[in-house]
């Protein structure tokens, strides 16, 4: 049996994490290199769509690469490594779900929700988020509603997400900056676009099927 | 403290329900009343829905009936009823309830997992499957994307359902009949029609896509 090399910072107190190592990176560290890529990513979306694309398509193919890969690098990487809290090489992704789960211990703590939410993200939002990238890019038919589906499926874990939290006494961040900066501010932007981007997709859908109606009617 | 009156049928056997009394209607009368109330609602609907529709519509505005009132009705009880397992009245929803919880105790022991997806079912599925009917009723242009809409949460949900269940070491059925007629067959229903609705609306909306594109093509 391994002994508890030093006690978790984590809430609730009573989690078992034998082996935990603390945070080896800084906050400003682990929130940097990510802030820094994700921008790193959005410019290469950006520069290489050119130039025929509207702003907005050329803003949506940024998102859509950008939490395409959060879900295959990040989330793929904590759904495989149930461990990770005891790595002790500073490794990038492991500091990011140690630092991760002062938001959410049920991070830390595998949570059957989260492993589940996880699994669905790695499997089906992963990559239907970056097939999105390349649906806006060739101007597939199906572009709007992957688009949508993507998106409601975000809301849907978005809303289990918080919801059993709140079932299970919403009591899971280490202090009120972690669980307002991590848990709420960081979350609220899978809620805040994936809506703005499924009331477009609906709007867009709905014209689709009024201009074929007109076209039905002119054609009679 | 209430004494525990009866001792359950549930799995796991330490599930604790103090006061819990044993379903006073027949498996065969449950699911018959449930049968027989699906049927007259669904053969509503086909004798309101009159000539105009084509079979399929008037097919799924069945269902839309059918898995919207299960939702506002059946779901809606067990939302708020946390104590249905002390029912002595005979009252068919708790009955229901207390019969379905052999097939899944998380029911019974009111999973945080469980309430999660009754609260999505009855705030947001069922009020949307009900207007779906409406929807198809009067060719809205809406319809396909609602009916889409609807089958991921749906599919969502129930992928959410099976998954947490598997994590938890799929163990809360009370016997081998319980758990392939209630939790597995039963619930497949919200799989199979849900992922023949999806198909189906996700080729109709690029078919319109389609149109709308051939119409611009042909008006330039």
């Amino acid at each position: 049996m391994e002994a508890t090399r030093s006690p978790h910072p984590y809430v609730p107190r009573d989690l078992k994490l034998p082996g935990y190592v603390p945070n080896l990176l800084s906050q400003l560290s682990i929130l940097g290199i990510y802030g820094i890529a994700s921008v790193l990513v959005a410019a290469f979306i950006w520069f290489i769509s050119g130039m025929p694309f509207p702003l907005l398509d050329k803003v949506l193919m940024c998102w859509w690469a950008f939490t395409g890969l959060t879900h295959m690098i990040l989330e793929s990487y904590y759904l495989f490594s149930p461990e990770f809290y005891k790595d002790e090489s500073a490794f990038y992704l492991s500091e990011v779900w140690k630092e991760y789960s002062k938001g959410d211990s049920r991070y830390a703590g595998r949570d059957s929700v989260i492993v589940t939410l996880e699994i669905l993200a790695v499997v089906l939002v992963g990559p239907a988020s970056l097939l999105a990238v390349y649906a806006i890019a060739k101007g597939k038919l199906y572009s709007y509603i992957l688009q949508f589906a993507v998106s409601l499926i975000h809301l849907c874990g978005t809303a289990v997400y918080f919801i059993t939290a709140l079932l299970e006494g919403d009591d899971f961040a280490a202090s009120p900056f972690y669980y307002y900066f991590y848990f709420v501010v960081i979350n609220s932007f899978w809620i805040v676009i994936p809506t703005a981007i499924c009331i477009r997709c609906w709007k867009k859908i709905c014209a689709a099927f009024n201009n074929q109606g007109q076209k039905k009617v002119k054609s009679r």
